[in-house]
């Protein structure tokens, strides 16, 4: 089906994510730009706490690996995929708070607010969240100033009340958390909290690799496909999965009563809706032929997890 | 001094927060943007709670005025003065929450933790932040691409670690909130928390009006001051103003056991600080002539505020 071993698909993986580690730990520095005043040093150390040493990666991998079909240099797809991770990195911090989620762990080490204090967490979610708009501006992600403004553009509204921060607020009200259980519709709530982000990695490519209108469509029925098929892996793990792979509690989803894709159609109709999803990205990807086959890789990667 | 009449000035004042007004009103709406899912009714609404029927819509006349040095349209600057508003209510939340000020009251009626609840707060001025990063790069605030991301740079760098989050963070420390009250320099903490907004709005203008690099600094010298000036007003209102006028409590900064600018240089070397910013302000303005009379009307109307 695909052309990439699993093992080179692992290592292209881990390389982009040991950069985009390098990357974040040189953005998140005490440098002082020419316009900004002070890099206060607490602030600085948290925010690096909660986004360095960090996960797979998969957001700055996708980005980079949308750019590569388009032949886009990888370290504008870098800088692009680190203001995307900032993104997604703040988010883990505000829905730890007690407030939110009241997540003491995260990675198996004490969350954010837990090693500092909730005041910390909020300014240093709120900061990273504001360096992604630097970070994703700068001149050497493309020497187009209209190709970042359309990066910029995208981001915001992945990540805003019609993306991801209103994902968010769907799924505490299908909780109960505002008064009664609302009710939820599961792939558009899971679109926003989960997708959106990664929706936004894949178009990321042909917006900076400047794809044809077909082929930014081609990115984005991938995306939606890979998304989805990201968060139905993620409702399986919490019913089927091995809680030490996870480096977390299973079956949190049941104990909160959550409707999940695992509710709405049983697991077998989840691991059906997967490997549709797949087929699915398989042809959205089919005119990049097999300039896109470590995307075609990333999709099985993500629908076949285990952690 | 001012060529501009103070009931003139004020008539202006009002009539840039009405169109501000109106503009966020529609700008935060249940309208679906093309790339966003769906906006919840309920960040929505949490959205607007905070941000219209508000204030004096400063930092946007900042915006307005600065760009009329230039002749710069109207509308466009309205646009770019509502996102940076949209950042202002945003810090405004977070500010007021528990584990922050833990405020219950803003411009008389409840904060929006204590109408809502800390998640929505929290969310709502998330997606505030992110909104304005959407509405800085929109098409109508200038035709070139260049411009509006300069913009949109100058925003984050304002807003982030080095700019009004991080003189939160520093104003935390003073308080002694993550331990032993640490040493406050004043005006770098104030020329981060309330200063870098102030100054985005005086630079704002030139950059949409595309200003020379000497006009660029004269409104940035001004922007300074006047951020300055602002800071220190607040701070002597703080011990010798109206409680009812100010529409909250006098004394908090003393109760808190704060350094501000008075406890620094006293009341009447607060005052005398204030009659050199705004000095200093009009000789940076010299070189705009009369087209620069709101801007030095402006300093005054801050400098000498009652609420």
């Amino acid at each position: 089906m695909t052309g990439i071993q699993p093992s080179d698909f692992v290592k292209r993986l881990d390389k982009t994510a040991e950069d985009t580690e390098v990357l974040l730990g040189k953005l998140l520095s005490d440098e002082v730009l020419s316009d900004e005043i002070f890099r206060p040093k607490r602030l600085i150390e948290a925010m690096r706490y909660s986004s360095l040493n960090g996960g797979k990666r998969l957001r700055p991998f996708l980005v980079v690996e949308s750019a590569a079909v388009f032949g886009v240099a990888r370290q504008s797809a870098l800088l692009a995929g680190a203001a995307l991770e900032c993104i997604h990195c703040y988010s883990l911090i505000h829905d730890d708070l007690p407030a939110m989620d009241n997540s003491d762990l995260r990675r198996g080490r004490p969350t954010l607010h837990k090693a500092y204090d909730d005041a910390t967490a909020i300014l240093a979610g709120d900061a990273l969240l504001t360096i992604a708009f630097d970070i994703i501006t700068r001149d050497e992600i493309h020497p187009e100033a209209g190709v970042r403004l359309a990066l910029t553009r995208a981001l915001a509204r992945a990540s805003g009340v019609g993306g991801m921060a209103g994902g968010q607020i769907l799924d505490l009200a299908g909780e109960g958390r505002f008064g009664d259980r609302e009710p939820v519709d599961v792939a558009r709530l899971q679109q926003m909290k989960t997708g959106a982000l990664l929706r936004f990695g894949c178009i990321a490519g042909a917006i900076l690799g400047k794809g044809s209108q077909k082929e930014c469509q081609a990115l984005d029925d991938y995306g939606r496909a890979l998304g989805e098929a990201f968060q139905i892996a993620d409702d399986l793990l919490d019913v089927e999965g091995d809680a030490a792979a996870l480096g977390k509690q299973t079956g949190q989803d049941a104990a909160l009563g959550k409707t999940t894709f695992v509710t709405q159609l049983g697991i077998e109709g989840a691991r059906q809706r997967v490997r549709d999803l797949l087929a699915k990205g398989d042809s959205a990807l089919s005119i990049f032929g097999n300039r896109a086959d470590v995307l075609r890789a990333a999709a099985r990667f993500v629908a076949e997890r285990k952690n």
